[in-house]
């Protein structure tokens, strides 16, 4: 993932890693890890993860220099690719991304921002009252801001988009003629954390948000941004008021979705999709090109191209009328 | 309609209106039209529209001047209605619109407010920090207005009204003792365009939002202005929070509609409804008196007066209970 | 209830309340009365209300000197207890309610406060632009407040806690290392009043949010203080967007409750509950520890615990599932 936000502090020795983790430092030598990735993406000088036995055939093949796993899993490992064995592979890997990445953990508001109309932006744009400007903001030409709206910290807006008020956004990626009405909350960490009693353990979120050219974004709407990939609306897509679209959400272009839809985390939505009031959508899920989806629908399982579905759990729309007579 | 707020910028000349439209000026000569309205209401210097067949009755009485239509339709058309041919009539038909009324189409925020300090409300209302005041306001006796609140252009609130902080209220006729809580987005445009690939055509929005006396709308809700017609919130009606209503929607008095409500474009609900919280109603509805709606129930079909439903899509309250053991 | 923001007003003389309730004030003499409580708690110099003959068995076992009750329901009342005899018991109770705390019923904007740059926070907290403080608030350490938020009166914040921006809280105990995201709106009065033709009739809400130790709350969420009890937000329960958690709702620790859910008045959900995204729970209901909902599910009856139900009205998921096929 291409992420141009998020800044890497690494690298760090693995005996520092392994100090982070209360692990042992006996058979390790000073080496410095230069990112934390998947079992896939991983090269030669990163540490990886690997929790789960359906992943073996990916641990097998992974170039990864270590490998956060458990001692149950170790073996299933590449032989060039050293364990270290903990025991919660995830909650582990956390603290170790957070410590690459500490930004991407927590949200505190921008505390470094200045007012619009002390910026190079105070001749360029239009903008209401007590507008806010975080540092690495690009805006385009003409576009407007309104009052009391916050760009945080890493925002890319394109040219002629309009902002409306009582808006915070961050770590976004906005295209051209985007329209965002007023109240919405974009570029948010995600519902992502560990379950954990007493304390659950949040984890990075160093995917982005991405709005694409001639966007519509209602009032009251909340984008979160990825976990590990980003959140994407495709071009031409309108959403209608108090919309939640979860962390590493992908809507295609031309989607049409009406008010107070939610879509679950990591759910794949195709183009051409239409999404009556109020339906939601379970999270992991690939929903088809063309689909339709009734308003109040919940849809818990992938639907091909071209369906149209209706009810809870969302089935073909004519059975659905058929036999809710 | 009575329209108070959006100005129409006619008469145009009909040769400059089909020059928008792409249309070749033979056979017209310069003439100015004054309105666009549908066909039973437009008068002899009126452009209208008439894009489907089931409105053919009203075609052929139309008063028009000229109508946008097609090729197909045209033959139904009064012989005083000079007809103009396009492919879409409905893009074309919000073209013209968006000529006469430019404001009801875009709701970039309002750039002409003042904070209220320095208004004639200085020493008449109640008011906290940073409060805007648009242009074309009037703010009743004995009124409060919260934090950070913006009340943009055309926007009349009564006496004795409660208006909350961080709100955005524009086009708006609120009555007396009216109470707005926290978040809320009044008056803003609905979700209405034209569908279009790449890039969808808003259309205008030239109706507003009515909120009748003694109403309450709780936090963070929605309430958009109509497109043709009014959206109207009846006297004393309570809503709960974060409810969504559309465009054109019309609520009778004394209704009860609990948290997380929607309520979608141009359904007409009648006086002394209740509705259960997360319920939500499709849109050109028609729901009687009395009605009883439990809480997340999904309503798609009109409902007679004095009618309890429940369940998706809505149906008798005992029948659903009885059929869902 | 303990309730350390609400001042009562009292004590009032009888004869005064008789007169605010229209009521004759031969037979009585003056006399102070002390509190407005129920029947079980109210003391020799309280006044209470009896509206229902369910609760006979307390009536004529209760302490208060006086008993606001109807003729039919006046001979159920203990010896030492006077009757007030009214129409309607909620109504006139709401109405001598107010009168001992009358900060209660209405939730206008709080006028009172200053902006936090005046304040002794000024050095100690980390803040944003336009961030105002209202009285009796409290702040712990090591916490940050985002801009344009909104700590009205009656606010105690633990340490080590997040506030995003665009927030309004009045009301709330909060506890140590709690987040809360931008644009939530926590402790405005819930959607309780009398209703009544043409004009309901607000009644008090004297409760409380409390909002426990290492919770998170989703942007654009709402939670209302509650009536005669509390609202509360156990131990490290997290809360994602959207999400409305209505008066008097009691959430156990370590619940995760996913976006746009809703929560009707005065429920009580145990703890470890898991609630996927726009379920919905209806008021009054007891929800048992380790309890599953399914997103989109909605509650319509008390749940053991260790329950998995999904569906509405929500069932066994198993059973769900299967006829759903």
């Amino acid at each position: 993932m291409s992420n141009p936000f998020f800044i890497n502090q690494g690298p760090y020795d693995i005996l520092e890693i392994l100090k982070l983790l209360d692990l042992n430092t006996n058979n390790f030598q000073k080496r410095n890890v230069y990112d934390v990735k998947d079992l896939l993406s991983a090269s030669y000088n990163d540490l990886t993860f690997f929790h789960s036995k359906k992943y073996k055939d990916l641990a097998n093949l992974t170039k990864a220099a270590f490998c956060i796993t458990t001692d149950n899993l170790k073996n299933e490992l590449s032989k060039n690719c050293k364990p270290l064995i903990v025991k919660n592979v995830l909650i582990s890997t956390s603290l170790v991304t957070s410590k690459f990445y500490p930004d991407s953990v927590y949200d505190n508001f921008d505390s470094e921002v200045t007012d619009i109309s002390e910026t190079v932006y105070k001749n360029k744009i239009k903008f209401g009252k007590n507008v806010l400007v975080g540092k690495n903001v690009v805006l385009g030409s003409n576009c407007s801001i309104g009052h009391n709206t916050i760009i945080e910290k890493n925002v890319s807006v394109g040219n002629n988009c309009t902002i409306g008020s009582n808006i915070v956004i961050r770590n976004s990626l906005i295209g051209n003629n985007v329209k965002i009405l007023d109240n919405c909350v974009i570029g948010k960490h995600g519902f992502g954390f560990l379950p954990n009693n007493d304390k659950n353990i949040r984890y990075p979120h160093i995917g982005i948000v991405q709005i694409k050219d001639n966007c519509e974004i209602g009032s009251g709407s909340t984008i979160d941004r990825g976990s590990m990939s980003n959140t994407v609306i495709g071009k031409n897509t309108f959403l209608d008021n108090q919309i939640h679209i979860a962390h590493n959400v992908k809507i295609g272009e031309n989607g049409i979705i009406a008010g107070q839809v939610g879509i679950a985390g990591s759910s794949v939505i195709g183009r051409n999709v239409k999404i009556g009031g109020q339906a939601g959508i379970s999270g992991h899920l690939k929903i088809g090109d063309n689909v339709e989806i009734a308003g109040g629908s919940g849809v818990i399982k992938d639907l091909p191209d071209n369906s149209k579905v209706m009810g809870y759990p969302a089935k073909n729309i004519r059975q659905f009328l058929k036999e809710s007579k």
